[in-house]
């Protein structure tokens, strides 16, 4: 990350991602300048690269920014499986709703990453797939989870579990902690866990 | 669809479409230009609008089209209501495993649509969604499936099987069709029929 050290860079830096993100969200990464950032967060153009390298620098930081975030708000896991599969769920519903602009722009634009950005993207994505796997190989070891291949169904529950972002209207008919408790529920049963959906 | 007619329009829509869809795969929506989508068909610009409007009734058009194709494919569902379930699975990962570039776009670009369009777009991909729905509630009915909310239960495995085109690589080490039979197994478990993993 190029960015400047200091107070002003401290205010700048997130303001500089956040009207990144916002315009990539919406016109897609290619067809945002960097005028236009500059004009979103309300800096003249030359003042960007006081904060940024290139659009390039700005589509990586933001989309690691993302990832790191994500992988420090985990919660630990239970060291009952169920559980652990439970506050997984509801971490992940949760955060990722709250996070719109950032999930559709590290989904959509994974395309615009050079070779090297792209594997210090992925490298973060994996090292959260794998905190989910690892809950799953515990629950299967312990005789509480079955399905087939962990992996796989790993992979299968993040994108039922992410597919929230698409569907979800704030002031519809499920709050966001409503629509969490319903996903446990789903995600248990994926797993084979059951009796996820009849304890209601 | 502003297509002209005869068996000329006949043969260069569907080009024209197809490279559309690669460009806006590639660069989205808002980056790409007529003359680049001429390009790609080897055509003069002019000649485009010959087979389309603007490029907003050719992104409509390809939805369209994606969607249409997707509900004219669909098989009737058999009378059993896993069967039914197993049919809609196996369909839904093969046909979108082969479609990948009308997915990503059909995903990522429903921002670009005008309104009407949107409006056109959402009530064919709401008859999709209502077609799974229908095998759900059937299955309620029949004691089968015992999800809390056969809508949220139908968008939760739309997303988890369209999840297969983010991270499905041909030359892996699973076929499609076997990528299919896993995600049966996790869709009848996800709905709480039970057994669908332990009969491998």
């Amino acid at each position: 990350m190029a960015r400047k050290s200091g107070s002003h860079a401290e205010i700048t830096g997130p303001k500089v991602l956040k009207a990144a993100e916002r315009l990539f969200a919406r016109h897609g990464f290619a067809a945002v300048t960097m005028r236009q950032i500059a004009a979103e967060v309300g800096v003249q153009a030359g003042a960007l690269y006081l904060y940024t390298r290139d659009k390039q620098s700005l589509l990586a930081d933001l989309m690691l920014a993302h990832l790191r975030e994500l992988l420090a708000a985990l919660p630990a896991p239970d060291p009952d499986p169920r559980a652990a599969l439970e506050g997984f769920v509801r971490f992940h519903i949760l955060h990722h709703l709250s996070r719109r602009d950032a999930v559709f722009v590290a989904y959509m634009e994974l395309r615009s990453l050079n070779p090297e950005n792209f594997a210090a993207v992925e490298e973060l994505r994996r090292a959260y797939e794998d905190h989910l796997e690892t809950i799953v190989q515990r629950g299967m070891a312990a005789g509480v989870f079955r399905p087939r291949d962990s992996r796989l169904a790993t992979l299968a529950l993040i994108a039922m579990l992410t597919g929230v972002t698409t569907w979800y209207r704030e002031g519809g008919r499920l709050l966001p902690e409503a629509v969490a408790e319903q996903y446990i529920a789903l995600a248990c049963d994926t797993l084979g866990a059951g009796a996820g959906q009849s304890r209601s």
